[in-house]
């Protein structure tokens, strides 16, 4: 079984349309490659009540949770009071924080500044090795920032920690009508149910109109399926297989 | 009260990395100058059980709930399958939608093209002017299909049934860090506590590095909400109001 994993992306900004989500697809791709299995993605207000709700339900329901948004010193930051109030735990600031904030601010730093050290109580600083760009961490919950640049640098660190079995994918580009091979699709997933099978029709493509994925972790799986499959599709419908 | 809005995401292949959502930017977008308030997106696999249950609740915490994928003729298409579930209702055939499909693919249709004109019982259609895009609605829910081009088209022919009261947007461009405001911020929430006010950090810009948002749906709200913090803010800080 792969490790599953939700991703929670708090910002009200992305629910009014103001900022498009850059985090979610990054995140993904980069699990995905990791060999970890995306369950879903939430996207929700800078709202404490709804975030320690969800969280408290996704942290519960997947192996691994990672959050997006509401790190700062901003009366909508309210990502660590929500977690914290999710779990019944108090917050707190973090020591190597707090001297790190204090080192960079110097000494005319601000209540607001400081309130960047707070975490929720039992929570740690992972990729502590650099503290420019640790990530704070309570429980099996991963919390970075909103910013896809500082989301990116900071989950690089950290990345190789849920490297699991990789998923192989195999791809059949095809010319024909989804409605076509439908059939043939549900007969590979009687004989092979634990593949994972997509079909997305192609818009304004010369070349191919549907791809086929099949995708499993274990590769003896994905080639049997995909020769089983191919046997089964007309020949000319078969542009390429990748 | 703005109507408040769901949007559910169905498709795996966004969760694997594969495909990156542009619906829910686009639906974001639309509502929110609709005057409709987006309080949710998910993104969710092509599994009946849990599109079903979020389909059901969704549907019932929020005035209108808006899903995407999961529509077509193959086995991970089991969005219409899921809401029916949802309602305890049957997959009745839309007579028109029928028609419509037997128009365009002839006399060899197949039974997988024929699942496209498939509908939970007591749903209908909407936008029904021109069949080539039609909306299908069930209760507070519309069901869009996953290409975002055809998700584009289908929401024009109904999206004037959705607008509401404008939002009133105000924004406020500084230089300055956020932790210097952070109480300024907090003192016009004080004193307009309806007020939508966002603070976003902007990285690499020269000309300024904090944006702040003020919305409601009151013009005069928002006038005298920024008057109020424009008086607070350090005057050097402020690059500009837009």
């Amino acid at each position: 079984m792969a490790k599953a994993a939700g991703i929670l992306i708090i910002g009200s900004e992305v629910l009014s349309g103001k900022v498009t989500d850059q985090n979610s697809p990054y995140l993904v791709r980069e699990l995905r490659d990791l060999g970890v299995e995306v369950q879903r993605i939430s996207t929700i207000p800078d709202d404490v009540r709804v975030i320690a709700h969800d969280v408290r339900e996704y942290a519960g329901q997947f192996d691994l949770l990672f959050t997006t948004g509401g790190i700062g010193p901003t009366h909508d930051d309210v990502t660590i009071e929500a977690i914290a109030a999710a779990f019944d735990r108090r917050v707190v600031r973090d020591p190597a924080l707090e001297k790190s904030l204090r080192r960079y601010y110097g000494s005319e730093i601000t209540p607001a500044q400081l309130k960047m050290a707070e975490i929720p109580e039992g929570g740690c600083l992972a990729g502590e090795q650099d503290l420019g760009f640790p990530v704070l961490v309570f429980r099996n919950i991963f919390i970075f920032p909103g910013i896809p640049e500082a989301v990116q640098k900071k989950f690089a660190r950290i990345r190789e920690q849920f490297r699991d079995r990789p998923y192989i994918l195999r791809r059949v580009f095809l010319r024909t009508d989804e409605g076509h091979i439908a059939e043939d699709l549900h007969r590979v997933l009687a004989r092979y149910p634990a593949l994972q099978l997509g079909s997305y029709p192609i818009l304004h493509n010369p070349d191919h109109n549907v791809i086929l994925t099949l995708e499993s972790k274990d590769a003896s799986y994905v080639e049997q399926a995909l020769q089983y499959l191919l046997e089964r599709l007309p020949a000319q419908t078969v542009v390429k297989v990748g």
